[in-house]
């Protein structure tokens, strides 16, 4: 199943995918919900984060190639930020270049989506508390980070800075999808997820020992190899096997 | 005025506090409310965080005093980082020592509690966004940060680590307030926020010209000289001039 949250004429709705269209539901994917019987085409919706989380919690250099490219080592342990949920924006949104931005980064993640509250989850039991997967790009100012690493969550909070969706996919193994970030049409970053340090069983068994989780909060993984700047007029998309392609383009502030 | 959100009998409230006394209201204080008659004695409630934040934003060294004793230099511009609103604590909940933490500190805060959206507000419309101010501890396992700048979030984000209230204070000058912090009843920490190296306008006016903030977003405002660990059985408390007295006790996870 994919879900969606769009609008259409003005209204919120969250829907099922079915090929071109999108099945309207009452009711929330993150709880019970029952199809209505209305049917919108994708083409014709405005795409929204597909949650409203509570948090997105962020692991960094979580893939070898990554790592090596930002010149530093293999953490022993998952390393976790914040992305504040003000930055969310969803498929087909503009990322906006903040005014005094130095060098604007994409960064192609996939993010898992939480179902139920997690606290203290074993391994074996994480995947049960997932809803499904999805596309994000985690955008960062890089200047500000390289400079001084306490400036990594400004560095990744601005407004538009987490682009999201369009689809929440259920029934996926996490730990073996294939991913590729995209700009201007051209493939500048392609790994699998099997390659990550950590594995979403042990990044989730990690955070909900220390940090609880709840219904509709993300979790974003890392980003492979291949990171690179944009600039206003670039086209972004992060494209996941088994989930489709987040597409966004880059404007002026 | 103060308010409070709370327990009483099992249900939920938010009210507006006289004398020893809370008048129970319908609506919210961030919204529209008006007082429903009822009134309970404070010293029959449970207390909750006052509000439900979608994001907290907190300052780093953003105090002379403390930057010098944690060895790192004055900004050129507020730092900024975000705690979890799955980490608040309300006034006279325990703050649980994770298991295997090495170190966790005290850190005693102003903290500010938005009304209104705030985008690229300038410094002198700041003070109109604001509902008013709290008590905050930013608890924080010290030995984490010190190891990896990028343990920052880890360090600050672990359940019960926010513990805030037990009242939003209106009609205060944020820029001039006597802060204590008191540990098993011996101040520790002693500073007004006049000395701080942001006011609260600058901070404000920067975060929303990056970050919108929301209504019930939380801004804290950096820890003076002093901070220090504590250990399980311990009862830490943060005063703020015009606000109250946050109390809380430290036991095992």
């Amino acid at each position: 199943m994919k879900f969606a949250r769009f609008e259409f004429n003005g209204n919120e709705h969250e829907g099922v995918v079915k090929g071109e269209k999108v099945a309207v539901m009452k009711g929330s994917f993150l709880d019970r919900y029952e199809e209505t019987g209305t049917l919108y085409p994708l083409s014709g919706v405005k795409f929204l984060p597909p949650v409203v989380p509570s948090k997105i919690v962020c692991v960094g250099q979580n893939y070898l190639g990554h790592i090596e490219e930002i010149g530093l080592s293999v953490p022993e342990e998952p390393l976790l930020f914040l992305k504040p949920p003000s930055c969310l924006i969803g498929h087909q949104d503009a990322i906006a270049y903040p005014r005094d931005a130095e060098r604007v980064d994409y960064e192609g993640e996939l993010a898992v989506v939480i179902r139920e509250k997690m606290k203290d989850v074993p391994e074996d039991e994480v995947m049960k508390h997932i809803l499904g997967c999805s596309c994000f790009n985690d955008v960062t100012e890089r200047a500000l980070v390289t400079g001084n690493p306490f400036m990594l969550t400004l560095s990744k909070g601005f407004d538009t800075f987490g682009a999201f969706g369009p689809y929440v996919a259920t029934d996926l193994d996490p730990d073996r999808l294939e991913l590729k970030t995209y700009l201007n049409g051209k493939v500048v970053q392609q790994d699998n997820t099997k390659n990550c340090v950590f594995s979403v069983k042990k990044i989730l068994n990690y955070i909900s020992r220390r940090i609880t989780l709840y219904p509709g909060d993300i979790v974003i993984t890392g980003t492979p190899q291949g990171i690179g700047p944009m600039k206003p007029g670039d086209v972004v998309e992060v494209e996941i096997e088994g989930i489709g392609r987040l597409k966004n383009s880059v404007t002026n502030q």
